[in-house]
């Protein structure tokens, strides 16, 4: 009745951890202790309740509160983190020098509290260690995101036929979570931070996709309640009017990001133009995002293709406007890199990044694509393979 | 086109404040910042990005970041937190002596930089400050929550005509899923702690029932990906055993809690037993529960009870039990009291508390039942009103 910890096979489990702890010696840490559910599962492939601890000969630990039903070989049930210690001393594992905790996923009355019990005075942040490891995916983490973008793929093309006319956005969004759950997603989008709550995405019309939300997603829109302030509000879907979706699922604990557009009737030109324009920079993006490339020159890409055409007041919102044009994506919905003005990072093959220039016209809607593409030596290889081409809705 | 920072009436904005001021007072705090969603949502009645400052005044601020479209008196935007103190200066409103901070709620690196940024080298715990002012609700939350009660009822007598032989666990939690979301929920439930993960409740029936999990709620359950192993595991629904919903909706920033059974076909004596026991305990805890009453004593209520009966080692699991019985609800899904052995609560007019006393039977399912109960002078009264007999489903 008990299962493997570790359901990665070996050599995957393997090079994660060697990746990590590559990154631990680049940054002078000696040992890592993560408690978070999506860092655990990047480890081991699944979530417990507990810590995984990579001790300074690059050894991994899973110690292990609930389940109480794991084995394996690295595997040590503990009731509460102060045991800890005592468990590395009597199996002979080297307790850490300086260790690094999850600074920005972990509650600070967590991290003091691991602290405390494993000894430490200082420690370092282990959030960066782990975002840089898991900026690159490995190939079989490549091959779990393109299994989700077939089934994401699937999903929007079943859209026109989950439409009804005089379906509201919201209406329209509970038929696609319900055939996203159904395809198998499990219901949550793992985000980085204190303050992104969403549930599946987003679909949003009208004027509604103009409303300033408090939250750094990509678009805003006032949502059905001011306990969660985002996406769609019960705005008829009107003709004339594009609906955008960017709803996701996470199929197998990995994410693809995607939108589209959808309308009945006819649209207005301007409309047209936005869209194709935001087609244009994605492509744009994709041939010029070679390794090497820094990722604030793609968003400084998308912003001068977008001020040609008379339209950056207008790119990624307009009463308010959102600073970046993509963004990594896997386990969590925002990774590393991102593409913004102050980005550090430069593009290197196996990067997965969603890239999303948007534009928002007042009364409207709004238009434009995203696509999840994962960086190769040649540029970028699009993953999300639904027509990009706004899809007609029967009137 | 500008809105009113606090949505709550003046005089409930009012209340919620002074309660939160007079547990500053009685804990030596004299001055709190709040950014968590669920705080500044119970202080405001909206989710904004940003903080909610409480002077050692008792006047409240608010520090906006995002939507750029806020106004009111208390309402003063600001860039980054580092922008306090010269805000504060330049209103007219006290810095902090001592402050607190969101230690449990906030990770680590939120902290660090606000201490940093408010100029404080220690702070207190805001989160006990909150916890314990939001234990009791006010008449206003508990017209919000008797509201969510009313559609939670409605979703549960939909659940038959949801049901269609042959389905699966998880394929009757989708379609009440999708009833939640058109019934006007957030389609997102608030969890305290850094490491409950959850979408909109669980639907366990058959074996999975006893799956133990890694999260503390009280069912477990495999779930369909070790990326969530939690719930619903794709069991086909057969004749004979009890399907267990404990789903939920946030209908207005609010919770009810309520679980039910529902089977197809003859269910076995010892499973109707447990059944009945459940609802004895509940009734039994909402007449024992009169203001002063120890949470802990509830808890010890609920497994005498079982122990009589010979069911203690079936009560909140089989395989892997939870520690207790009942829990306080209203923003988060896990708010104080907790009806379990090391509680310290005792029971106060206001409280609103999920009781759930349930019973996993090996092979066969889980049963029993959750209602939401509100504490007044004369024990508990039921929110949630759906029949608590086992209810029927077409063979």
């Amino acid at each position: 009745m008990t299962q493997h910890t570790i359901l990665l096979p070996h050599e995957e489990a393997a090079m994660r951890l060697g990746k990590v702890h590559d990154l631990m010696q680049d940054t002078g840490v000696d040992a890592l202790l993560l408690g978070s559910p999506a860092n655990i599962f990047y480890m081991t492939g699944r979530v417990f309740n507990g810590y995984v601890y990579v001790a300074p000969d690059g050894s991994l630990t899973c110690f292990v509160r609930r389940p109480n039903v794991l084995d394996g070989p690295a595997t040590i049930y503990i009731h509460k983190p102060e045991n800890i210690p005592a468990q590395l001393e009597s199996h002979g594992i080297a307790a850490p020098g300086s260790l690094a905790l999850e600074c920005g996923l972990s509650s600070y009355a967590t991290v003091m509290r691991l602290a405390k019990a494993l000894g430490v005075q200082t420690f370092a942040d282990a959030d960066t260690v782990m975002a840089r490891a898991r900026m690159v995916k490995t190939a079989d983490e490549i091959a779990a995101i393109r299994a989700c973008a077939v089934r994401h793929d699937r999903i929007y093309g079943m859209i026109p036929r989950l439409y009804r006319p005089g379906m509201t956005d919201l209406e329209l969004q509970i038929e696609i979570e319900r055939a996203t759950r159904l395809e198998g997603s499990i219901g949550i989008l793992r985000t980085n931070g204190d303050d992104l709550e969403i549930n599946m995405g987003s679909v949003l019309t009208g004027e509604n996709a103009d409303t300033p939300s408090p939250y750094d997603f990509a678009m805003g829109g006032a949502g059905t309640s001011p306990a969660l302030p985002l996406g769609a509000d019960g705005t008829v879907i009107r003709p004339g009017c594009p609906v955008m979706v960017d709803m996701n699922g996470c199929f197998n604990g990995y994410m693809t990001d995607m939108t589209r557009i959808f309308a009945a009737g006819t649209l207005a030109p301007e409309v047209l133009d936005a869209h194709a324009l935001s087609i244009e920079i994605c492509r744009a993006i994709a041939r010029a995002a070679v390794p090497g490339t820094p990722c604030a020159d793609l968003y400084e890409l998308a912003v001068s293709m977008a001020t040609d055409a008379g339209m950056n007041h207008r790119l990624m919102g307009h009463r308010s406007q959102a600073g970046f044009v993509g963004h990594g994506i896997g386990i969590a919905v925002n990774e590393l890199p991102v593409l913004q003005p102050r980005s550090r990072d430069a593009i290197a093959p196996g990067m997965v990044i969603a890239v999303e220039p948007k534009f928002v016209l007042p009364r409207v809607g709004a238009v434009g694509i995203e696509n999840t593409y994962l960086a190769t030596e040649q540029g970028l290889e699009c993953l999300t393979h639904a027509p990009e081409e706004i899809v007609e809705l029967p009137l």
